[in-house]
């Protein structure tokens, strides 16, 4: 191109996000539309972080404090870990690049599974690193392959609990079963974004493994069960020594004074968090029925979408669906062609996906008979 | 320390960003702090900012666009570029790390002005490459020693105009006598976060340039005259080959949605963005007057805030502040001992500043003598 490029920005792809609501009624014409592409809370935010937001308002000249200080204090009270051993960012999103930034050099391996969140891919290209990708297993991560495929050349494996896009998590004792077997140079990054809609009683507690193990990172975010995704915090637990180094490579005003507030207000409302965890299991119990009559496969979930198949060409019932005001995300954007994966809406938006669904199928395949 | 840091990573210095207020209130138990230290807009947001920030609200749980359409439609109609030549971040400081990010190989040389913006050194060091700092000429930039230091290992010109943080300019005449001496391998960066201040009338015109020089990219902001610093949000302009790396580099999700709706609703105010610049331009003048009769020498500036010599140790003079409630950024941290820069404020608050600068040396000049 004659700019003079780094080699690795020639390879990155461009992340194809989930389509905007406002995106699709602009081009389809359509003046109703749910999306269950993006794996945001249909519920919306707490009415207590409406309310920090509002008082917000009048703050919006200011810039936020470097520091994260309030928000800090509260992460590290809400789960029991020391303020210096948290790190936040706009999203698990910049996490992920600020990690890659501060650990990989060129050459430098990064495993994961074949069907992950694709920004592990991005990070560990942009600085040079070579991403080793292992198949799955019974459409989970295979964590002991995931192990056996470290070398003296690995620096970072992630381990994505729950998964995404296959809502599978791995238990206690399968970490137990590893977690001895990774050497302390190599940094395990469990990514919990889903963390707060699991229902498995057998879900790893990660952080009570910090402290033994000081080359682990847990990611979270309120971009997911808090309702927080349009505000852009996620944040980092690790050991504190390697928390400056991530404070130092993040920009000092990542996380804006909004999110910052919000978060912190999310984190006060306990019942809420309870009813959309409800809301999403009620959900989740819907589909699965409803799944089971249209005689569709799906993969058990323990987050707020289900991988399902798509029994017809999923790029093809991606768009049926979208011209039907349903955006959902289609399987071959995420390496499972044949799938889709649908986020878990209010009860109502379930039923309407459902009956679309239903038309779909039906009419497709009278269609290919 | 064990995990295997990239060694750049190591040297990297962690941002001091201004005192927040919330900080200093806690600190020093002042009830009433007035904060002058971080460029920020005295008069807040636009109303109609404001009006967007609350509409905003009820769709806090939905991603931003991650095309940023709507906000790359209204910067391209107000500066009349393409859309394509658009992109945006996490304020000026991501873009910069964006920059760098795809230009810079290990070794790449990087110039910049010896008192400038941190954060294009910060971002060099981040990819290994070496900072070139040039020395000053009369407080402003030396740009023709800037481009006499140009070597076959130079990737990236930093000039910020105004400069932060002394505030100073170089006029069309001096840009037109070193453009051609660029090569077009060497990226020009023109920052110019602060042009709404701009008074001078000989203030280039970098917009028109563009087309003409390729290798050119120029920044602006939306956290200085348009109020919006606690939203983060920047933007930059430049080739529409270049801007599509650019956007493969940062994230989907950098700029949040509250964020793109108020820089959207603040360009639409042209009249408030008026009362801002007339408000900085009274209060400049006020405190040069001041500043003269207190004998303080000053740099003139074009920006809203002015580098004022601290006739006492800067340092001295900034905790005395402090201790008074006023939050102003002493130039030892700016690479500018025996200097303060001072955001220009309301009325008010200039006045404030001003009795409290008085206070404070008439006691340390008699304490001294």
């Amino acid at each position: 191109m004659g700019y003079g490029l780094r080699k690795e920005v020639l390879g990155l792809e461009m992340y194809v996000a989930g389509k905007p609501i406002s995106e699709v009624k602009r081009e389809l014409g359509l003046t109703e539309v749910i999306k269950l592409a993006s794996n945001e809370n249909p519920l919306g935010c707490s009415p207590k972080v409406k309310q920090a937001l509002k008082e917000t308002i009048e703050e919006a000249s200011l810039y936020p404090d470097a520091s994260n200080y309030e928000l800090k204090m509260a992460i590290a009270k809400n789960i029991g870990v020391k303020t210096s051993q948290v790190f936040c960012g706009t999203g698990s999103d910049l996490l992920i690049r600020v990690i890659c930034s501060t650990l990989l050099n060129p050459g430098d391996e990064s495993i994961m599974a074949e069907v992950t969140f694709s920004r592990y891919d991005a990070g560990t290209k942009l600085m040079g690193g070579k991403s080793i990708l292992v198949p799955m297993k019974d459409n989970g991560l295979d964590i002991d392959k995931m192990v056996d495929s470290i070398t003296d050349k690995t620096k970072i494996i992630w381990l994505c609990n729950p998964n995404n896009p296959t809502g599978t998590i791995f238990r206690k004792d399968d970490l137990e079963r590893i977690i001895d077997r990774i050497p302390e140079n190599v940094i395990v990054i469990m990514d919990e974004a889903y963390i707060e809609y699991v229902t498995d009683k057998e879900y790893p507690d990660s952080i009570a493994l910090l402290d033994k193990y000081p080359n682990m990172i847990i990611l979270r975010t309120f971009s997911k069960a808090y309702g927080l995704a349009g505000l852009r915090c996620g944040y980092g637990i690790a050991n504190e020594n390697m928390v400056k180094y991530f404070n130092t490579v993040a920009g000092p005003f990542d996380v804006n004074l909004f999110a910052q507030k919000a978060a912190v207000a999310a984190l006060q409302d306990k019942e809420y968090l309870r009813t959309v965890q409800d809301t999403n299991k009620a959900g989740k119990d819907y589909l699965y029925e409803e799944f089971k009559k249209l005689g569709l496969e799906y993969i058990e979930t323990n987050a707020n979408f289900i991988m399902v198949s798509s029994k017809i060409d999923d790029k093809i019932l991606f768009n049926e669906l979208l011209r039907k005001g349903i955006i959902i995300r289609p399987g071959y954007l995420l390496g499972m062609p044949g799938w889709l994966r649908v986020t878990i809406g209010t009860n109502k938006q379930n039923e309407q996906f459902v009956k679309a669904l239903k038309e779909i199928l039906d009419e497709q395949l009278i269609i290919n008979n």
